[in-house]
């Protein structure tokens, strides 16, 4: 990364300044580094605002780049071939909320992104800021939607892509990642193998930029246009509760970070909100240390149907537990049984199909409320991150017809109690 | 319905002043009928717009529900719990234009409604319309996309709904109708058995919309919302040439007559415009009846991976070629080999999955194109109507890992080629 490293100054990433480490507090200029000199902690995107309007943001696409003068990319960004993820619906849940005994809920309904999960999101940022970081190619490992997303907005960029995957990888996430024709490359190892093989690449290709690695700054800031548009769409106001899921724990922190940027920029009254992470019991490792009052999260070996978080050592798990804990929210996990049934309930009452990761957050909401831990009479927004048409088989063994009849009227009407 | 055929003067449909036939020009009140009583010729919504201006659309909800004042729906749609589908993404594919020789081309992108088909729009206007009229159970027959629209718009209305479906149907379309768990019934028979089945249960249930038969008239009308979307999303100007997927037709011929109603009522300048159907040769009828010249559609036996596409004897046939005949279109039909060379195509320019469906689109206009029907240089929109998670067979033995490789660096940079 010659170019950026050696021209810090004329680097456009619209209003970012810098990198500091979260850990530390050591501050380097914008480029395509992750990791702190002084100490080893992640760095994170620090920014100048100045004055951001309502009316600028109303003014803008439909999509995240709306809050581009929010987010590390350059002004012109929406000039360039992308995919235009974000402004997903925001549901109002009152089916929902009567199963549930809330008074007022919505859900963040992402399955509206390009490849149907909310990695459209952080993948578009990650391009944008690649492209002026000087990388040619777009690459990550992953196990599913994430390949989708980047092996998406490459093909709509015209960039190469690098996708590596595990080989046991379920036909249909492969289909998906292969039919945009970039670079899919099968491993023949576990997720770990893959992450690992990630890291030893981006160090010996600079023109490579693995989104969830070598530029990981710029690739998690996309999750806050979840927040801001949450905010946006409840008519410039944060909601009292918000339910997230969480692998890495980074879209949490993300999500916490936007309401409060949103609160400090006069942008909505910086009211009082709680975070409350979801996690599968087979891959608890930040809510077990929520709940035994640890800052340390120890790793686990996953064990779920919700692969997509199924993240046994979450790189922003400590920064979790900041949050819920400022915030005065929680961290719960439900078992596979109890995300099946979240999806089913979700679709049942709202019509929405989520994937495994939307199950945990619906269970999550649940046991949460029954637990008295999150307040129904407060007003909650659930978020669902991906679709459950690439998670088919969570409920394959759950629903089905009602009956299969010959094909008459009476036999139809029998099968109905008629 | 004895409800609104009672009192019809009593029915808030919007606009909608009543039902005349499409063949003889017979008027009745609006009321859940389908079929005129003079002719048996089809019947569809008449209306009184009065002044719509551009400005009380642009004002309206991001969903279909901002054309209200142009569809067969109450002045208060949006106030029921429905999918808001609509204003999805009208896609720049310059990169899909540089491989088709063509200058400047559009995708509507209508894999983000959703459960990923154009049939949100149909349904929800259907089950407006619909709960106007008073019937309570939203049913049809379907192979695929619209069971997946009917189960998820009842499910988040809170009605109940009835899904009649071929027992051979692939698992994938049956979990993603079952999952929202209404009355999903399997018959043992084909799809005209299962249709015929419909006609039946609805002439004997009253209080059951089959959404397709009964009340088809308003159904059709919500294709239109395709037309005025692209319209709006060009600036309110109309496209040149536009390409659309032939099924029963209906929405070949409500993207016309959305674009006529656009220009009658000033709200776009009345520009000529062509319009081109688009089938799969395995199911044809209308593209052969075009080139043969003939007013009358001979059905024929379907036999095409294009599914969502395969009615043999396609209701709205000859208003298809009126359409397209009066607009100096065209008709044109592709092999199966070139429907899954048309969804890599779209995938591999434009990060874009499309069912087989948005296969024959992208696949119809290549060859528009090649064989001089379609204007190389006049601005072109290309319809895609539902997404490829759905079919994924069809591109199953196409694509795949670019190879299998051992967990180390080297394989990767051999397998890439380094």
């Amino acid at each position: 990364m010659t170019t950026s490293v050696g021209t810090p100054t004329t680097l456009d990433l619209g209003p970012a300044t810098g990198l500091s480490c979260r850990e530390c507090g050591h501050r380097v200029p914008l480029a395509a580094e992750f990791a702190c000199g002084e100490c080893f902690g992640p760095l994170e995107v620090s920014y100048d605002f100045g004055a951001v309007r309502r009316e600028d943001i109303e003014a803008g696409p439909r999509s995240i780049w709306r809050y581009r003068r929010l987010l590390p990319v350059p002004s012109d960004v929406d000039s360039h071939p992308n995919t235009d993820p974000g402004c997903t619906r925001l549901v109002r849940a009152d089916r929902l909320a009567a199963e549930l005994g809330v008074r007022r809920l919505w859900v963040k309904d992402d399955t509206g992104n390009p490849t149907h999960s909310f990695k459209d999101r952080v993948v578009a940022v990650a391009l944008a800021a690649a492209r002026t970081l000087g990388f040619t190619v777009l690459a990550c490992p992953s196990t599913g939607n994430l390949a989708n997303a980047v092996a998406a907005a490459a093909a709509r960029a015209g960039w190469e892509s690098v996708v590596l995957i595990p080989s046991s990888l379920e036909r249909a996430k492969v289909l998906t990642t292969a039919v945009y024709e970039g670079a899919l490359i099968a491993v023949d190892g576990n997720y770990d193998d893959v992450n690992r093989l990630a890291t030893e690449l981006a160090a010996e290709h600079e023109d490579w930029a693995f989104v969830n690695v070598n530029v990981r700054p710029y690739y998690a800031e996309g999750s806050k246009t979840l927040g801001y548009e949450i905010a946006e769409q409840l008519g410039w106001r944060l909601p009292s509760q918000v339910v997230v899921p969480v692998a890495s724990g980074s879209q949490l922190t993300k999500v916490d970070k936007a309401f409060r940027e949103l609160g400090e920029l006069g942008l909505v009254e910086p009211t009082p909100y709680r975070v409350f992470g979801a996690q599968a019991t087979g891959c608890a490792p930040v809510s077990a240390a929520f709940k035994a009052g640890q800052d340390v999260v120890a790793p686990v070996r996953p064990s779920t149907i919700a692969r997509s978080l199924a993240i046994g050592a979450p790189a922003d798990g400590p920064y979790v537990l900041d949050a819920v804990r400022r915030t005065n929210g929680a961290v719960e996990d439900v078992t596979d049984e109890e995300v099946v049934e979240g999806i089913r309930l979700l679709a049942r009452t709202e019509g929405i199909f989520a994937e495994t990761a939307g199950g945990v957050t619906v269970a999550t909401a649940k046991k949460l409320i029954e637990t008295g831990q999150l307040d129904p009479d407060a007003e909650t927004v659930l978020l669902i991150t991906g679709d459950g048409l690439k998670t088919l088989d969570a409920v394959a063994d759950r629903v089905g017809p009602r009956a299969t009849v010959a094909p008459s009227a009476a036999a139809v009407r029998a099968a109905l109690g008629f």
